[in-house]
């Protein structure tokens, strides 16, 4: 792998003041989808007129979705225990993340988007406020909800709302590394099949990541938390996943799980020591994912490592999310979808790596976050996988 | 009273059509106050730069107000129990009617505003959502709540959040229904403290009128419902209004009630027969607010008043509470305002007196819905009246 040194440079890191500026009054408003500029417009948009919209949905709740902004509306929800790596800091500092992400909907998807924080930490509590909510918008994107109490959250979630629901953390990251691994093996001349992967990190994004790569065909997995390989000891969502992998049966730590492995999937910022990526297989692929701060700095997993790839903007190969999610939740809410299932982001993902393919190279398996033929090919093929189901 | 020809047909009512097809997709959206154009942008609004702020507001929860959008962002809320004259029709059926509310607030005060429709009507229920939502908004518009709860969900509302709380109907109404009679006494020559009014409807704009009338000087308001002028034998709001109202301990309906009485105020949709108005005392003003079927036909109503309004758009003297609840949020969240006061909403109907002042007639008591001078005239009065609390 080379990394290009323009690219390096090519986004200054901004000052503090520039990103304080940048918040002020905060990033997202509301706006109107055609002006009201005298009493006739208002006589439509308002009373008298509007009261012939609310009777028809009244008669029939369907319509809502044809005759208010609940279709393209999707609530990015937190209760803010996991903000980025700033963990568990509430929900009025999660707010400025939660802003960032439905400015992502909205340029990336044309998708429009509420950030929704809850003063509350309780499973239960979230799940009874979003029902209740629920009329109010069509999507939610589970966002910074800390582990492992998103599992149950998301699920609960999918069983009580009639909509498309689906927490970022986890299949976002998913969607992107199973993209980028398909690109990695198609430049490498290898099969996922015949790959060995060990995740580091079995948090949201590992277990999701895990999942995703069983479910594309991988078939040996071997998945690590801070206490080493995960095995039948351990509880609840841990446990499922070590029945699912790790098939040879290792045990021990990272070095065990590491040697003679193919792909490494960090996860955990927990640091990678160089003497170990070296014990990897010839030809190894290193997706060191921790943000800002990757589990071994890019340049020295290149020594080893025929492809790096990092969650970074400054280096090549960047796994961000903001390839998968807005073009999900564009392709199930275009769709009608009630749920976004694993059909719909084994296609997103296929999706990513399409347009990828159209110039792959060992520092481009997956397109720049930037390129405008990502989220509609994402919501293209979510919607068709949708329309199977 | 002349009814000005022109401006009856300055409305042309719209068709069906029309005004289905200016609901398709919704009235709002949501939108960036800056552009994400490359990763530069989005390392300032999202991750990594995001985290600076996340972590600031962390340190210090009131930064939130300075660097997200909660502190412009007005939550309009509704369960759909009392929506427009259509009764109970549930939170789906309310959403079009909410969208137009958010779109006013855009429109009239540039303010942010989403709507949050809630599936289900149980006052604590209802808190105890807001409760939880309370880090995501600045404040919040109750709209179309049905009475007798809408005053106790105001007074819990307001007691449980820190911030603005109002409910529309009672106190938008109110507010300007005092400009509007303080704009006819003007015209007439006569005062406030000297008037016989009669309201007829205890709903939650009448309760809210009359407190309004009492708060600002009117010293004989009696107050009616389908029973007739109320009394100490009724529950709650209304009992406690009769122990403030009626001190001429008139029994009996609107018959008894109007004889001699110099405003008639109507709330109800029951209609008022001519003869009746008839024995009002000369001069009288007459407020036919029902819509869209005034209580009497204004050009009835002109046989017998010397000054009549409506909320109809294509006659004049329109009572719109749109006068009133944009500047009103505008001018207390402008002021960090935590509660929404007795005083600031006096001094919100003396603002909309004052723009009506400049240009005052019997059919010209109120300024126009979209007179550009109200909303900043409230804003600024109300923001100065939640300085002196």
């Amino acid at each position: 792998m080379t990394i290009v040194p323009e690219r390096l440079d090519a986004v200054p890191f901004p000052t503090s003041d520039e990103i304080f500026d940048a918040h002020r009054g905060g990033k997202l408003s509301t706006g109107l989808t055609a002006p009201l500029r005298d009493a006739r417009d208002l006589a439509i948009a308002y009373t008298p007129g509007v009261a012939d919209v609310s009777r028809a949905i009244a008669a029939d709740p369907a319509l809502a979705a044809r005759y208010t902004w609940t279709n393209r509306l999707v609530a990015v929800v937190s209760d803010g225990t996991a903000v980025l790596g700033l963990g568990d800091i509430g929900p009025r500092a999660a707010l400025p993340v939660m802003e960032g992400k439905s400015a992502l909907f909205k340029s990336f998807a044309e998708l429009d988007s509420i950030p929704i924080v809850l003063d509350t930490t309780d499973v239960d509590e979230i799940v009874e406020t979003l029902v209740r909510l629920r009329p109010s918008f069509g999507a939610v994107n589970l966002e910074d909800v800390s582990a492992p109490r998103c599992f149950e959250l998301e699920a609960r979630l999918i069983e009580a709302l009639d909509c498309p629901v689906m927490h970022d953390d986890q299949h976002g990251t998913a969607i992107v590394l199973l993209a980028a691994l398909r690109g990695a093996c198609a430049v490498a001349g290898r099969d996922l099949s015949g790959l060995r992967t060990v995740i580091s990190g079995a948090g949201a994004a590992g277990v999701a990541c895990a999942k995703i790569l069983l479910a594309a065909g991988a078939r040996d997995v071997v998945v690590l938390d801070s206490r080493g390989v995960l095995d039948a000891g351990r509880g609840g969502v841990k446990a499922e996943l070590a029945a699912v992998t790790n098939p040879r049966g290792i045990t021990g730590g990272i070095a065990e799980a590491l040697a003679g492995a193919d792909v490494f999937v960090g996860l955990s910022s927990a640091k990678l020591p160089e003497e170990l990526l070296a014990t990897m297989a010839p030809g190894s692929m290193v997706f060191a994912l921790s943000n800002p701060d990757p589990e071994v700095h890019p340049e020295v997993a290149a020594r080893h490592a025929s492809i790096v790839a990092t969650g970074r903007s400054d280096f090549p190969n960047q796994i961000n999310n903001v390839l998968a999610f807005p073009g999900v939740f564009r392709g199930a809410l275009d769709a009608g979808a009630r749920r976004i299932t694993e059909r719909m982001k084994l296609a997103a993902a296929e999706a990513i790596f399409s347009v990828a393919s159209d110039d792959l190279a060992a520092d481009r398996i997956v397109p720049s976050p930037f390129d405008p033929r990502v989220a509609p090919a994402v919501a293209a093929a979510v919607a068709a996988a949708a329309a199977v189901e």
